[in-house]
């Protein structure tokens, strides 16, 4: 931790920030330059957080040394993590594709979808029981029989299930279906959720909050693993930008600048990242090129009926298509489709 | 809502959306220009919600007509919304302030954060009691107990309580203790903790997510009047831009859109806006030039101290010093500071 | 200067940063702490513009100290610079007003729109004779004709004159008439322009790009500083955020955070930051209370028949009413409107 | 172009709207709702640019039908346009690699930048010779000098040259020696050097500003096309958003968006966009994936050593290694490396 003293900070306001610092437990070192004094402060770190620094008058500025969060950080761990889950492993050479529909709409649209995506070579199955909709007047899911649906499409194709868990109360429940619990993009900071999804024994798909900087989408990730569940996946879905003919902006820097970071795998959501199905194929791929341990895209049986994000959801046809597509360039990047 | 096809559009794709219009109940006027088909699509708008006419090809853009939220309007209701709290109105003439505390940290602290906050004017004490915060290594918040000092408070001091929610399973506890629900930025899109508060008989302060927009944020106040509580005040306090000098970038011009969108009453939250105590009072000032109904800001007895948002809160001279300065400033705006 | 070393850097990268750093000249503080190596450096920093500390294998972040900017710092200049053109004084108790249309029309148009602004109270008048506009297809000014109708209009009204300058060729056509020089907010890092302007002798008005952070924009107030002319005045005119229902978000903390940065003056254009003439006269006042030097307002004497930017200008009475209100509003701010 | 009243519109506002449309000439198509009335209009809408409509009381909103672009549309050409320029094509299969230092910084560091670039398969060569530098005491450039040495390198190596143009007064002189002229971000909106580089019979490489919507990148292309040179290349290098751990946050999703709506090539800059060497490989790899056209990006024999740009610049050997593996990628994609 460094303290910037401004300009004009006299002695006195120096000996205000030491006196704090050591009163909290820390080295100090003191530097007084021509035209600025820097204090260091070496110590434990997590002390910190609760004193307010920055209050104290002369401060201008205190920069932190080391990142906030610990579990999810490269240093904690310098090999890649590999989630396990049915079988499959997700961080390694192996790229997955998780297809489906938005929303949970009826029992023939969710299994003819995961006929489709099955076919075409994904390993798993998303699809919504519940629904966060900007309007209260949308479709909201089909709750508990959109879960027992998805069980159902599980039997039927062998495919693993994703799904979104929104509310606590309804975790257990969720839990109960899903093979992987997913946190939408919108409760990325609902410590409450994040604190429950840490008790439960699944792997954790936590969507980037839509304005999350990668530091607080780690610290997220943090809330769930210091609550006990190491198994976390990032998925990048796009951050919200002055540009709005897409939907978002895909930030397909946060694949190469995550596994920097943090040894925690990364999906990429192109299908709300653009918002249009036309330019979800391009995004697949990049993504893919840039790194990325897998997919989870939008596919519906006939996108113009679906209830929910339509003009994002690939039809059947495209899908095939963009997955002939990945398994020709996974081999040229030294990865393989599963 | 109008259909924009694009210029390759042929007479099948035109079909296609003219029938799916006509299918949902719509009345069609078709206009075909020399670069660009049109098609004006009227009737029940709420049908709208679950087609995805943008999946159809040839569809280049669908335009609303109508904003997407209903109550929350001014269409809706002309005059502005004055609601009624403990004796105070907000939404009129008079301007109310909400001082206090980030987090109860003690008795101590709380009790005399509200004395001081009493003493220069403020009507409300602001206190959280329950704290989202980004590192679940920080302090979290008193809880109960914190709750209780809050009350205390307000015996001893007759200040209405504001108190943050943030959990559906401790809103029974928090509205027992609150005499204003405050959903923060975060929770802005957790549409379940937005549909139980829409059960409480309690006003709610719901925060703009920090990337929402106007129409986002008026239809999260949608979700709670849609549930049947239509006392929202609606709360700027910074929204996500690329500066980060400021710890958000407060977004004024929101007071005279949302005046004009919309009949219910705005405040703003300096403080979490700027992130920085000295830059705090010139805010507060312009806001309420602006036409905001209140203001809610962080005051401490000891910023240095404090367990949570030190940087930001003003210590009671400078909090007693812009009080002064708002009391002038009122009535050359023909309003009064209660 | 201060170069934190990543978790895995070696004594080789730690002796590489040393070395380097000697060479350029600086000393060296070297800190070895448990999990970090940090490296402080004192000396000429002017050096360390020319040197890429970041590309040396084991450095994982460089924080610099001070602000680049010196010319432009408070630190440089305590109290607030007063800039003095034709008899007025930019930066002290009185608020300025420059009023008049976006572009110069046509004689009729701008003599009329200098005569209301002049009655209103505005002490200078605004006008485009050269616009930048987004389509090569939109009209782009009179040119020279522009500047003499600009002239004609001073001449009759005793306004001063302010006119955005943009290309180094006609330059100092421009100056020959204007009294102030603006730089629009595309050209504010156009650093040929820049340069140029900083050698005429006339105050120069320089807008905040739509994307330029605080430090960027007190850069390019350097530029003309250290290129002699040290008569700058700053103007906040919205930036660019997510929300597009207003054209640009109008941060006023730069109001707060330049006086505390810098000591130039510092006005805010409403007009375009909103892009709506319905929340300009809201915005104006609070730039007023937020403590600006003064105001750049679009007028025109016929919005809807306006050429360019109409749906942001204010009709004669509303800017008349604004004129009132501002009047009403300064004093109780301890300011005066000239 | 529509236009949506709003709820309080009476007949007068609607007649004056009518009639002004009816006065510049267009037809209408009046359409009035329960809830809002809509106008159409038909006609010249260049004309449009002219008036003012939403400056009208009672107009809500004005809709655009066409995007404002016309020879930069693929509407325009519905082939993808072929740029030639020595002996190569840009914007066909072949990707094409332009590699070189930031700045031309001396003889030797830019011939041997341009060996580097050369064998490891790069066809053009980039350097600043003119350097637009956020400080006025950075290095700016060895300008005529710089060109010099670039034409020698071109002589050495064979490789054509890219450089920015920055100014309108040393336009002549950078197009004698560049085969290429270079429009950085900061200058694409300025207006005067767009029209003089349509003057010029030399390929243009239009970087997209970092505040730029894809409209007004677009828009910035037509100045150039409107004024006769169409030989116009675009170049995503990064927008401004909220997360700064990456200089600039790059926007992949560009390139399916621009080849949609334009004819015209896209390159991605990964160098500028990340402004860290080593997040660079990853998302060159992924811009190819996404379908660019090609790749600019920053080399310099000894990065840490660079006058400009070495965090950001790629060592002799990771260059190699990024052209081997792209050299695998291109087939996989359909595409092949010149």
């Amino acid at each position: 931790m460094i303290i910037v003293m401004d300009h004009q900070a006299n002695d006195a306001h120096i000996e205000a920030v030491v006196a704090r610092l050591a009163r909290a437990g820390f080295q100090i070192h003191l530097s007084q330059g021509v035209e600025r004094t820097i204090i260091g402060a070496i110590g434990d770190k997590t002390q910190l957080k609760n004193i307010s620094l920055e209050a104290i008058p002369g401060v201008e500025k205190v920069v932190p040394v080391l990142q906030p969060y610990k579990l999810a950080s490269r240093a904690f761990h310098e090999e890649g993590t590999l989630i396990r889950v049915g079988g499959l492993k997700i961080g390694g050479d192996t790229i997955h594709v998780i297809a489906g529909p938005c929303a949970v709409e009826s029992r023939n649209q969710l299994l003819e979808a995961a006929k489709i995506v099955k076919e075409a070579g994904a390993t798993m199955l998303r699809g919504g029981a519940f629904k966060p909709r900007t309007s209260p007047y949308s479709f909201q899911g089909l709750e508990e029989e959109g879960l027992k649906l998805l069980a159902e499409a599980r039997e039927a194709t062998g495919l693993l299930i994703v799904t979104e868990v929104m509310d606590v109360r309804t975790l257990p429940m969720v839990a109960e279906y899903a093979d992987i619990l997913q946190i939408g993009a919108r409760n990325m900071q609902n410590y409450f959720l994040l604190r429950e999804v840490a008790r439960v024994d699944k792997p954790v798909l936590l969507k980037r909050a839509p304005s999350a900087t990668f530091e607080e989408w780690l610290m997220a990730a943090e809330y769930i693993m210091a609550g006990g569940n190491y198994k976390v996946i990032l998925c990048e879905r796009g951050i919200r930008s002055y540009e709005n003919y897409t939907r978002n902006t895909l930030d397909l820097s946060a694949i190469p600048v995550i596994k920097h970071l943090s040894h925690l795998p990364v999906l990429v959501d192109p299908s709300h990242a653009t918002g249009k199905w036309r330019f979800v194929p391009a995004m697949a791929k990049a993504a893919i090129a840039a790194g990325a341990d897998g997919l989870l895209i939008e596919v519906h049986p006939n996108p113009p009926e679906a209830l929910c994000d339509g003009p994002q959801s690939l039809n059947p046809d495209n899908f095939s298509s963009l997955m002939v597509d990945l398994k020709q360039l996974a081999p040229a990047l030294g990865r393989k489709l599963s």
